[in-house]
């Protein structure tokens, strides 16, 4: 077919609503419905009516939606007064896009992933064609996901960073370093949209560059949420993702407001896994609902594929009896060097500071709370309700 | 609402379908269309247009089908000869499901797995009420699924099981043993449906119990694919799998015409996975394009999870330059059995062969076409295009 892979979009548009339990499906109330629009002058586009319903939904132009619900009241006085029919109403605002798929259900998941939820959706399977109608404020993020799913065009996954000590600037170098390669490899384009830690935020939604230290110097305001949802929301930015590499306690408990928001969440920070029992769960409900993740592969086991195996294994019926292992990198370089070399425990302490290798405040280390956190974390993969004060 | 998680189902429908381009939406054309399905005496169910289309649709109950379409064709008698209104017709033997979910992807998303495509689909997020028409002949396979996905019903998943020899026989045994254990845990109810061997098959629609070998021997007609794919066909079975347990080199190449038929594939054979790279790659296409899986974990490293941690630490961008290990559990039985005890090597290799240890035919082992094959798997995995002849 000639018009194949044409994406089309129409905006200003609005939906009038006639709900009538029991009523519609009568033989002739259609024809009464379309009659008064065509007598009122009014154009009309998607026609949306269910066979087990309680009514009919038809798209018109957003300036043509007054005089549709009006001579829709007037034609329907009588069953209106008698309840039969309870409401008819409009909607503004609205753009619908129409397209051809033959993958409608990786669309429609995508766009939920995105916290779109289509007003109206109508799929007819002989032309493979749908048509969804959505408000205007998010169609250029609609079209973005859509684009992406059908001609292939590279997927912009937006950043937001938090944390940009030892852990997150190494992280922002190598997304900057190595996007190049995952834009030809993948077809998927890293942009880092906010950069932030505990106090401060700065935003670029054309994506950072090489210079984000100095933009992070000079052009941070106060970090607040509010203003970071407002930003995302306002850019219409799709794929959103927060990477949190901040060890702070207090920042984890913003992760189900992420997710509501329509974040993906990547976490080098372990706290959120060692909360009590009810926040964990939580937040993993809150993820299912959404449809997001939280990836957090090196929380235990740094760079090695520790966490993914072990529910991997456990997932597929496996009995994990027990597990072996040195569960501190820093506690072994600590003590191996201080066992060996005539120098000040503190020495040591500071040198594993200096190359990274402990927590930001390697007291977390020597409690014993860092390699805690990690046999809790690896428990509850397991499906052991077990918390941290144990 | 009162009506939340019902799912209502009529049979007997058809769709009228009107197909003119660039026609309708003009003002009009639809109080036209309803007013002559209304002197027609045709009661309408789901109405469908789109605003960027070719046609609107409408449900009818089948034995109005041809009046709908006659009293259509007689009002569009002048267009249908000028050619606005390319065509009017019915298509007959269909159902319509209507459900209320929240989760309407999801539902889709399984739908096509078990390629069921609805001729129409509508939603209205406001009721979050969800319309769907299928073949009349589809409409129990769409329940089940429907109501596993809103009702939580325990999931049935249909298995058909090649080869029951050592690893086949063992695996029905285990999965008759776990059952219980496999449906109260993940509420998946295994069914095995259809037991095979290169030469015979026996079918059991109400899935295989403890009897199963006497059933595979007295039951059993000539394997045929065809005899197969219409048996799952007319009963209707969702969430098909298929378990490839032989050291087959025939029988892989049927894997893409059971992906086509709706097959997810778990194969112990590592036979399909160092066929040449094109077959490698179209199974894989297929697969995509039917949303079905084919997973084969054991074909290296048996039970330990080694493919897929290759495969996530690839996926990962981690570059994999080398793999070290034993990859042939047979050969080193046989070679250290036979360095330090007093017998003759046709005797250990018999050992290893009772025991379990070697392929069905130990020459795979002794010639190293098999730990050839391991590798070959694995370098796949990495994106390497490498032949078994290499």
């Amino acid at each position: 077919m000639e018009e194949n892979n044409v994406i089309t979009i129409y905006k200003n548009k609005a939906i009038v609503n006639f709900e009538g339990r029991d009523f519609l499906g009568q033989i002739g109330i259609d024809s009464r419905i379309f009659n008064a629009l065509q007598g009122a002058g009014v154009s009309v586009g998607v026609i949306s009516q269910q066979a087990i319903e309680n009514g009919i939904s038809v798209l018109v132009d957003e300036h043509q939606a007054e005089t549709a619900v009006e001579s829709l009241r007037k034609e329907f006085e009588k069953e209106l007064k008698s309840g039969i029919v309870s409401q008819i109403y409009s909607i503004d605002n609205l753009a619908v896009i129409g397209l051809v798929t033959d993958n409608f259900q990786k669309i429609l998941s995508e766009l939920q992933k995105n916290k779109i939820f289509p007003l109206l959706l109508n799929q007819v399977a002989s032309a493979g064609r749908v048509n969804l109608v959505v408000s205007d404020n998010q169609i250029d993020k609609v079209k973005n996901i859509v684009e992406t799913e059908i001609f292939g065009k590279v997927k912009t996954v937006h950043l937001v960073l938090v944390g940009h000590g030892n852990v997150g600037s190494t992280l922002i170098e190598q997304i900057l370093d190595s996007s190049y390669d995952i834009q030809n490899r993948k077809r998927i384009n890293l942009k880092i949209i906010a950069i932030a830690n505990s106090k401060n935020i700065v935003f670029n939604k054309g994506g950072f560059g090489s210079d984000w230290r100095q933009k992070v110097l000079f052009g941070s305001s106060e970090n607040t949420l509010q203003d970071l949802f407002q930003f995302v929301k306002e850019n219409q930015f799709e794929n959103l993702v927060l990477v949190d590499n901040t060890a702070s306690k207090d920042f984890v408990k913003n992760y189900p407001t992420f997710v509501e928001n329509g974040f993906d969440i990547v976490s080098s920070n372990k706290i959120f896994n060692t909360l009590p029992i009810q926040e964990y769960r939580n937040l993993r409900k809150t993820l299912d609902k959404n449809k997001k993740r939280y990836l957090y592969e090196t929380n235990v086991g740094a760079g090695l594929p520790l966490i993914d195996t072990i529910k991997l294994l456990h997932l597929s019926g496996e009995n994990i009896t027990r597990i072996k292992g040195v569960f501190s990198g820093s506690l072994s370089y600590i003590f191996n060097n201080f066992s060996v070399r005539d120098e000040k425990f503190s020495t040591i302490v500071k040198e594993a500071m200096d190359k990274g290798f402990t927590e930001p405040d390697p007291r977390e280390d020597l409690s014993g709370n860092d390699v805690a956190r990690k046999l809790l974390i690896l428990a509850r993969e397991l499906d052991l309700i077990n918390e941290f004060s144990d």
